[in-house]
């Protein structure tokens, strides 16, 4: 189809809504050159009109207390149903759909109770349904089954998909405290809501799971017949007795292919060997591990909710759909090489960048040395975070110095360490080797 | 785009080809299924004719040693590069593109190299040029990129993009041993190539790291202005200091929007904090962090290499090729939630799993207690793996009893429990927690 723009209408303007609109106003020239479409933020429909707009800057006739200004607009392309709840919002999608409107929903509850009924729908209509959003957040792990491992019999996965489940059982591991103590906690941060029994008690997680295991093994299972425990009977002594054993105690989502050849399908405290990468997914994250039969292990980590990277999510499934819109299937791949496309960044070349130094010099085992290269280090304004002096080696009268730096330039740790390898008291060429801090997750 | 089947053909047929060929000949019902149309492995050019075809079963006159006979051939619609080399693969993947074909690739040199050119011809001609295999081998982080965040500013990436690598240093840090040595035992582990310098001398990594830059920050970045450096000058005792200073070394590339809004690109080894996750990538494993402004923090792992987790990506962007040919956007999301598609396999209920078990009793501190609850348990089947038993609480005389069984099945543990529970010696409900040990990575 061609459309020089495509325009886009959110129901709800909540947490994620507020997110959305966020980003399609403010990456509008990113969000263009990756649908390969304009994409504008034609109507919001909300209940009632905010009194503040949160610094999200759109236009005054944008806003509108009827949702069928976006359901039945005949401008509107993609509705964007953020809403919640599984009545009014059911009816809202059945009837965009109708409209032949594309549908990204981050609705987990409507889809796993409803899912079969409006996908049937969307496929009679020929437009997409898109759904990343309803599982994990900002994690892609719905496009990664549907397309990514498309070729592999996915013989297992497990989630850890309630940030709220996970932020009270890691509080548990590292506090030594009960889950009620904790749980108060985590409603006092806006980690738990105030009725917290979706969350805790797994029913959050085992909606998720159903969107998962659909996707995975194409079954719709009846929710009924799927067993669900949530947290609420895990004690400060079962986190302690497994810790001795060698496990973390994590509520996790499974999906797995038994050897009956049936799939399993359940959400509970488990188990996790205390090593493993899953059982190290602490705080509010999520993460998915999908063992696919040619794939092998595969693990998926990031925040599952909050505003920003659930929109991230939704912005993702607008992309999509628009390209379907335009059929944009195969110039964007080429997007980002286009040689005359002008990129707004520069290369930055390695003298001009700045981090944290490792650096390991043998040095002559006398007194000095210490402060003759500190002095050579701070000529270059670099600043020393910590130094290690090991006892000499006997043979030849040397000592390892290993010193950690703060912060500093590339370009003068290069001069400083010629400075230092061409002092008498250092024996051959030091070791400098850059620290990484921000990837402390 | 009407078509009842679509034509593949290969040109190559190494280990990925082979895997290819294995997966599009094994699951063609679930692919089908996925693409939204059949795809035929039509043709395998191979410089030799194979004696053997390792347990792969196609038709004889699929084989040939003529590589025109894929890349000309009017019958096939998508043209699979696996031979590798900047030159012949260039040629090849340039005529098919030119004859209207889509293209698929894992070539990262290629792409590295003449990706630029090769993109823009694929847009020229409408056709799709793939690679999600090029990097990182299943795990999809080119998709992620181009796809899933397609909304964010990427902050920073940081890639354990070669398995050869990680494998060098993770046994160093576990073996105490040097480089040269753990390097001949990859070599004869396979892990190493006889000629390991592109991978050990970090140009691999680089190769791949300038495919994330293009698509994360729209830039296609001379690879000679690029810092690349190896890991042959790490030695053993850097190992033992770093971790003296809580951190772990690994070869690292790494992308980054600095302060000064231009872009970091480099590739060297990295002392990462220890507990973070990337540092507990261990093994030939591949990991990826991708920070964006709007999804925050990720990481993806997996397997980067091997005949069958590279092939699952090749196979994927085949499939995605496939769609474009079809014009199947729409429907497929709906495919897995059909009530009327017949799923392959059924729901396992609860009752019927089988896995391990944890169980806390609190009982009565006395002689023959553990005797009575092990009885039980050894009544209905289910063998005890170890046991805890901690000192009595003085208040009431009772002791915890903790019980960690090997498989049992859930029925039979369910019965048991009841059992156990109804003992006079044991107060309360027990406590049973569900174990998982398959996450083990």
């Amino acid at each position: 189809m061609d459309k020089s723009s495509i325009n886009v209408g959110l129901l709800g303007w909540g947490t994620v809504g507020t997110g959305v609109s966020k980003i399609l106003l403010s990456q509008s020239g990113l969000i263009s050159q990756n649908a390969g479409v304009e994409l504008r933020l034609k109507k919001i429909a909300k209940r009632t009109l905010p009194a503040l707009r949160d610094g999200v800057d759109f236009p005054d006739d944008c806003l509108t207390t009827d949702p069928s200004e976006v359901v039945d607009n005949p401008e509107i392309d993609i509705v964007v149903e953020l809403i919640g709840g599984v009545t009014d919002s059911r009816d809202f999608i059945g009837r965009a759909i109708q409209n032949g409107k594309h549908v990204v929903t981050a609705n987990k509850a409507l889809l796993a109770e409803h899912g079969g009924e409006l996908f049937r729908l969307a496929d009679e209509n020929r437009v997409s349904l898109n759904f990343e959003a309803s599982t994990a957040g900002g994690i892609p792990i719905i496009k990664t089954l549907r397309e990514s491992f498309a070729a592999n019999r996915i013989q297992s996965l497990y989630g850890i998909i309630n940030g709220t489940c996970n932020y009270i059982l890691s509080q548990m591991h590292e506090g030594g405290v009960d889950f009620k103590v904790v749980l108060k906690e985590a409603q006092a941060k806006g980690y738990a809501e105030a009725d917290p029994t979706l969350d805790i008690e797994g029913h959050d997680a085992a909606q998720k799971l159903l969107l998962l295991t659909a996707l995975a093994y194409g079954m719709n299972a009846p929710s009924e017949h799927i067993h669900v425990e949530g947290i609420t009977k895990i004690t400060q002594q079962d986190i302690q007795y497994a810790r001795e054993l060698g496990y973390v105690i994590k509520l996790l989502a499974i999906g797995k292919l038994n050897s009956a050849k049936s799939v399993e399908i359940r959400v509970h405290p488990t188990l996790l060997p205390m090593q493993s990468l899953l059982a190290n997914v602490g705080g509010a994250f999520n993460a998915v591990c999908v063992i696919g039969d040619a794939v092998g292990p595969t693990l998926f980590y990031g925040q599952g909710a909050g505003e920003m990277p659930t929109a991230s999510a939704v912005v993702a499934d607008i992309i999509d759909a628009g390209k379907s819109i335009v059929g944009d299937r195969d110039s964007r791949v080429s997007r980002a090489w286009r040689t005359d496309a002008k990129p707004e960044v520069s290369l930055c070349l390695i003298d001009d960048i700045e981090t944290r130094y490792y650096i390991r010099s043998v040095v002559q085992d006398k007194p000095g040395v210490l402060a003759q290269i500190s002095s050579i280090l701070g000529e270059h304004r670099i600043s020393i975070a910590s130094v290690i002096q090991k006892e000499r080696y006997e043979t030849d009268e040397t000592a390892s110095l290993v010193i950690v730096t703060h912060m500093a330039s590339e370009k003068n740790m290069q001069f400083a360490m010629k400075e230092i390898d061409a002092l008498d008291v250092v024996k051959g060429a030091s070791q400098l080797i850059r620290i990484e801090e921000e990837v402390a997750f």
